[in-house]
Formats: structure tokens, sequence, C-alpha cells
């Protein structure tokens, strides 16, 4: 097969523009009146011009790729958080690339490996349960820039954007005390990550600072089935909880389906609060009371943090962390 | 920045086995015993040896990642479809990317050409509107291997992985008429797509064969917001439609949010019926009636035709289509 390459000059000729405004165009300069931009790209379309980005990274240092690494797709949330990394990146003409170690480090490694064969700039990672604390050290020494997000190891070795559940909990536990709810219970994922000691942490100091009871801590697999089934280990507690926080919507929204078919009415019979405020809470019935942390501006924080990392590489760490809200809706009790 | 490159011969002589076996394993040989592949696979990951896609490339001529670019991330169809093509692609050693073309070709252009530097071996597509019938023939210029999968473009120019949407309106509209009723209206998303042409054939096909009506065609954004707002819409129609057949769930689900909020309950004042079963079809209220496609084998579909067509290049053009089911909930009626 002969690959005829195309010069900036050809498409230079043809749209009649100079050389540097086309270069222009491709380096998505600000400075190019938008009816040229159109025109120059749609050259380039017609005439398949490829950057090279092997020649481009020699030049510029930069593939003008950034890839985004989650551990599931089961939640809306990490579609959301992708759109805002997105919105970011794209802004600034890079090409967001995600992958999904599905919670498994050694798939997580294999996906590290290929970002750093391909020459993405940098990553924007919600690392696997049990990703060794020394992975952001390796990755520097890699030169792949790192950002964390949702999930981090090693310490504040990296930028994290987050948001922050310890007091989305206690919003959701002073709600339901308000309520009149003495024993709350608490149903979780399994991995254990720092997303869920954070959250185990602002249940602990909640029910301190309000004087509730623990009602029970119930695990369950972080799907919609998984969810539904542990509706009957949740009603069979020993402390019989009134209420029950949920480590996200996806399990309170499976409980509360599991719940009904046991033939217990969520926010009647039993409170159920959920956490993120994807928009399947005012979906489900009742509708969802769910802590906001707002998933798209946790990505484009993500993003802006990583931007700023590539841009100078040598900047002090910092931590982005969104202030959660509680949307109360039916699913707590009226 | 100073990185030692690590050789198969150093990591062949801590794990006391030869050069070769270190070779399978980086190949994924199933030749090599278990325990064998995991002790060198970790003393891989210990050492931080990354293998050299570019010469990687030039030996098998394959960076074995392939791209997947979907044309929005609203739908866990979508989480699915990747999910299923992730675990046929994992099996052969193969990272999926996952970029969103957010229905734009410019954006799709942008994605294909960065997938195109980085050397991927492959692209699962589906197209974004408006996408020119000619990508096929501009991609297979560029050497670069296509399957489509769910929309499609070009006139059976590539494989294509799918489903038989005629058949799944087919289904629905004949559960409604069977339940009584005889005007059916259709909640559609607004993007020209072969996916739309081919729903709206499937209901024209099933409104001639079993004499019911046409009760108009409504159409929303597709996102759950827009679906919610469209509930005004279709409750003004002037056919007046006792049952709403919906583009997918994520619509259908909006729309009976929207229908309760107006004070119509869905399943018992309007029938409604989803396209896709998603997990969220088992959580609304009430349950929504769906036709189920299984995106996740319609993914790994994909994923297979894309393999077969890597391994034979000149294979003739197959299309592996889902036969859809019908799963009745309370939404349609009781």
């Amino acid at each position: 097969m002969i690959r005829k390459k195309v010069t900036l000059a050809e498409i230079a000729e043809i749209a009649g523009v100079s050389r540097a405004t086309v270069s222009l165009v491709v380096r998505n300069s600000p400075l190019v009146a938008d009816h040229t931009r159109q025109k120059v790209e749609r050259i380039m379309a017609d005439l398949d011009y490829v950057r090279d980005i092997g020649a481009a990274r020699l030049r510029n240092n930069s593939s003008r790729t950034i890839g985004v690494i989650v551990p599931n797709l089961v939640n809306a949330f990490f579609t959301e958080f992708l759109s805002g990394a997105e919105e970011v990146m794209g802004l600034d003409d890079r090409v967001v690339l995600l992958a999904n170690s599905r919670d498994d480090t050694l798939r997580q490694d294999q996906i590290l490996q290929r970002f750093r064969g391909h020459g993405v700039d940098g990553v924007i990672l919600c690392p696997a349960q049990n990703t060794s604390p020394d992975l952001p050290d390796r990755m520097r020494r890699w030169g792949l820039h790192l950002v964390q997000s949702l999930r981090e190891v090693g310490n504040d070795a990296t930028d994290y954007a987050g948001a922050d559940y310890v007091a989305g909990i206690g919003l959701a536990v002073r709600h339901l005390v308000q309520r009149g709810h003495r024993r709350i219970g608490f149903l979780s994922v399994m991995a254990r990550t720092s997303a869920r000691e954070e959250r185990l942490t602002g249940f602990a100091r909640a029910l301190a600072e309000t004087g509730a009871e623990d009602g029970g801590i119930v695990e369950a697999e972080l799907s919609w089935e998984g969810a539904m089934c542990s509706a009957r280990k949740v009603l069979d507690l020993p402390a019989a909880p009134t209420a029950i926080l949920c480590f996200n919507d996806v399990l309170a929204a499976g409980l509360m389906a599991g719940l009904r078919q046991a033939g217990c009415q969520p926010g009647r019979d039993r409170a159920v609060v959920g956490l993120d405020d994807l928009p399947l809470a005012e979906l489900t019935y009742p509708p969802l009371t769910s802590v906001a942390v707002q998933p798209a501006t946790i990505g484009a924080n993500a993003a802006r943090l990583l931007a700023r990392r590539l841009a100078s590489p040598d900047a002090p760490i910092l931590r982005d962390i969104v202030q959660p809200v509680l949307h109360i809706r039916e699913s707590s009790g009226g």
C-alpha cells in the first residue's frame, strides 16, 4: 500500500492561505478566523492529511493525547466524569482515550504500558484496588505525568481531584437523624480503596457527632444485581436499622428494587440515601435522596490539573476537592 | 531523566527460565504454564519492563491496541457494549481504547487521526451522525481496519455487528396491540442515523402488519432531561396515542418520569416500552417493558469480527446480527 503524504504547503496552496496559517490551524491556534479554520480543516479531511504524531512528538514533546483509566464502567458516574475531562481537554486540542482496568492491577499495568508505548502525554487514573503505593513513583520514572482522581494511592504523591465524601456522608447522616432515624446502616462495595475508607471514616465520624447508632455494614458487589441481592442481608441486620446509607447511587437504586421485591417500601418502611446524585436518582421509585458531587466537575478538575502538570512539570502538588450538596427526594421519608 | 532499559534476558535470569519462555509470556502464548506466566509477569512489573510498541509493531505489524469510537456516553448501552468488546480483546492480549465522538464528525476525524498516528491495529466504530459514506474507503486507504457497529455508513462496505431492530420494534408493537392498544406513538432521538432509520422502518412495517394507527412521532434530545421534557409533547399529540414506543431505555425512563410529573401514571394511563433492556429497566417505576438486544454480546461480536479481519484482511465481509427478545414488565400495562 502506498500512502502519498500530503504536506502543509499543498494544503495551504489549495486553501489559498499561507503555510503558516495552516500550521496555526494544525496547532489549534486562536489566531485563525473560524471560517479559515473550517476551510483548512475541510481540505485536510478531504486529503486525508494526518499529522505525524511521531514527528509532532519529537517537535513538541507531545502526542496531544491523554489517557484516562477507570476501574469499572458499571457506574454512569464515570461516563459523566469522562465527559468533564473531555470537555476541558478538547479545548486544548487533546484527545482523551479511556481504558477500563476492571479493578485489576495486572490489567492496569498492561494499559499503562500501552499508554507509555503510544507516548500519551499524561494519565488521569482512578487506581484499581490493591494498586501498589509506589505506582506514582514508577510512573514518574517513566516520565508519564499522573493525576489521581476519586481514589488515590501513595500519600499525596500526585495531584488529586476528588470530592469531600467525609463531609458528604455527614450531610446524609444529619439529614436522616433530623428525620428521626437513630439506627443507620451502611451498604458498601467490597473493593478496599481510599474511596471506601473515606466514606467509612465519614460514617463513623457523623455517627459520633449525632449520637446515632451504627446499624451495621453490609457489603455488595458493585452491580445492579449485586445490590438487589443485598436487600435480604440489609433486612436481616440484627440492629434493624431504619435507614440505609449507600456507597453510591448504583447500590442505592439496586437496594431499593430489592427491598420492594421483599415487600418493604423504600421511603416508607426504610429510608435509603445514595451518593453521587446520578441522573437515575430522579428516575427510581421513589426518587432517591442523594449526595451530589458533580462527577463532570471532578473530571474537568482532573483534566485541568493534568494540563497544568504538563505545562509545568515541577509545579507544587495540588488537590482539588468538590464540596458535596444533599439533594432530598422521597427515598429518605417524608 | 535516565531510563535504564530492562532486557528479556535479565528478566529470564531473575525468573530462572529461558529467554524464549519470557518471550512467549510477552507474546501471551498458551504454551507457558500459568504459574510461570504469573512469576514472569510479576518480575516484569517490578522491573518496569515496557514492551517497546514501536519495535514490536515493526516486528509483528501490531500494536496490540484497538480503538473503539462511540457517539455518546449518556447511555449505559455503550458501557456494556465496551465491556463485551474488552472481554474478547483481552483474551487476545489486546487493550481497548475508547473515545467519544460526541456525534461530531470533525471530532471523529480527529480521534481517527490520533488512532492512526498511534498505530492502533483496528477500529470498532459507531459512526457519528452525518459521517460521510466514503469513510470506510478512506480508512481502507490508511490501512486502518474497520468494523462498524450499531450504526453504519457506506452500504455494507465493512464488517458490521448490530441487532435486528426492525424485528425488535415488531415484537414491541405486537405486544402493545395484544394489550389492546390501537394508536401507538414513537419517541425518537434527533440524530439522523441508520439506527434511527431502522427503528422507524420497523415501526411503519409493524403498524402495517397489525393495522394499528401511527399515533405520531416526537423527537427528544438524547438525555434524561431531554426525555423528561418530551412528556408534554407526547401528551399533546393530536392522535392521543395510548402507548409510546421509545428509541431506547434512556428516553423511555426519562419519559416515564416526565409523565409522572405531569400527573399521568405510566403503565396505567399510558403504556411505555423501551429498547435495549438496560439494567435500569428493572429500577424504574413502574419497571420498564423493553426489547433486549444484549449490548455486551454485540460488543463481543464486533471484537470477534475485528480480530478476524486483523488475522485475514481479505476475508469476505460479514454481518453479525443479534436477534432481540421482549422483556415484559409493568410499564406496558397489566
